[in-house]
């Protein structure tokens, strides 16, 4: 099974946790908007791709052994390092020498054992930005909010975002070509968990990006948060999630959507938000622990497994 | 063959690069005295070995390929990061990670597809500390000069060197116990090429090093530099490097020494001067291009096979 999984941080290193126990074959394609942190520090100092994001789906894929805990470890102290993830170097490092990001990427997974594929979304840093309301004492006011950090933790509610090439803002963002071939490849694609507005919804603001998504053969799986996200999406319901993804790519049909089934206290409604993107709902317990805030690995793999059945079994 | 190369730097780097072509049983010692450069920012920043002696020998030993490559590559630029080799932050890393200095080197030397081993001389940072005329009107007045930056700098004339470990000044240097067992263990040590007082000395003011290396019954030899280094040895005759290693190393009998015979003026003084350390002199074209500033390492390779080979022989 030729799986890919689109997204960015910590929601995209649960599904390619799960998908690396059913397949070998992942393809994972990374957000390239980041603007904060190590990676954003890495972005302006050195004109690079963020690397972070990209350095979380590597490590998630090699799985636990050394050398993904040495790229996931960060500099500490007060210095000009402090906070640096190693890996977000290793990465900067062979962007510099290389050149080209799918090599690079290609021999960073090399280094970590890893058998699927890491790729950008675009092979450009890119930039979001958001129409948000709420920041005025207008309500219905919307200002422009820039950058994957500020989009995040608005107090505002995000209405819209839109996707530049941060160097040519009047160009729109260019796919990765590889990005665009495993997508149009697959047998299924991921869409979720994670941050909804900034590592979720900006695959679908790339071109060529959203058509080959729209046209794939593919099974469209969108997965959905455990917990609702403080900032960006906070007080949005699970519905809410699959009418924004909708307002961003009309044309975009999914084939199931999966859900813990203790993040959701309206089913009807989310079954009937699914049903007018054309797919079914499959509601599970795939929370982890008491606190129910990450994905159990096991649990989404086998909910993954049983979307792409039930799917094919139509 | 066991061969173990004690040195830092480039004159390391060459007789690395000229072992590598006899043995695949090569064992790097390295100074770890550096403050100076990238290697010097991470020592200050993060308490660590400066890694940059060590990562020049890990590639050395690796030869030409991608991740020696990147290894070397130095951030441009004019931020945080400007400056700092590629290898020396993933050495950084590998060391803050792993804690022991043998493993991390050898988790490098992995990743690198080395045979051969890269050790420090110690495993705390070291600092070197000089006693330097010349530097006053009086020219027999000494001033103490301290750190190899400010030693292999200075405009006067270095007349000895001490080593301290940097955390704990009223303490001796402690050698790294992998690699007194090399020296122990080798049928061939070499000294030089290089800084004689920063990069070459050093190893003998470590008081574990110093006894193995007077013990072992390797074959012991000195490779002279090819052309006279400016700064801590400006003006040094070959016999003049000979007679420093002695003072420093009363004991230290020498079996070969091995020098470019373009470089040598007075080969009958160096003979004597090899003679009084124990030692045959072996000249021969050993420099390579126009310039002679660098070693040839097939023609430094065939001079130590017969450098081994007439020791043994007597």
């Amino acid at each position: 099974m030729r799986a890919v999984a689109l997204g960015g941080g910590h929601g995209l290193h649960a599904t390619l946790t799960a998908l690396r126990l059913l397949t070998d074959d992942v393809t994972a394609v990374v957000t390239v908007a980041d603007d904060g942190g190590s990676s954003g520090r890495l972005r302006r100092e050195l004109g690079l791709l963020p690397p972070g994001d990209l350095r979380k789906a590597l490590t998630a894929l090699a799985g636990p052994q050394a050398w993904a805990a040495v790229f996931e470890h960060r500099f500490g102290g007060t210095g000009a390092l402090a906070g640096h993830a190693i890996g977000n170097l290793v990465l900067a490092g062979l962007l510099e020498v290389l050149g080209d990001p799918v090599v690079a990427l290609a021999e960073a997974a090399r280094l970590l054992g890893v058998t699927g594929r890491v790729l950008p979304m675009s092979l450009e840093p890119l930039d979001i930005e958001a129409d948000v309301t709420g920041l005025e004492e207008d309500p219905s006011t919307v200002r422009r909010i820039r950058g994957q950090v500020a989009v995040a933790t608005t107090p505002g509610r995000v209405r819209r975002i839109r996707l530049h090439n941060a160097a040519h803002r009047d160009q729109p963002p260019r796919a990765c070509p590889e990005a665009v071939a495993a997508v149009r490849d697959a047998d299924v694609v991921l869409l979720g968990p994670g941050s909804w507005f900034t590592s979720v919804l900006p695959h679908l603001l790339v071109p060529e990006l959203h058509d080959a998504l729209v046209r794939t053969a593919a099974t469209r799986v969108v997965v959905l948060n455990l917990v609702p996200q403080p900032g960006e999406t906070a007080g949005f319901s699970p519905e809410r999630h699959l009418d924004v993804l909708s307002e961003h790519a009309p044309r975009l049909r999914i084939d199931a959507v999966v859900a813990d089934a203790d993040a959701v206290s309206t089913p009807d409604r989310l079954r009937r938000a699914a049903k007018a993107l054309g797919a079914d709902l499959l509601l599970d317990t795939i929370a982890l622990g008491p606190a129910g805030d990450r994905h159990d690995p096991d649990a989404l793999a086998e909910c993954l497994r049983r979307a792409v059945g039930s799917v094919r079994g139509r």
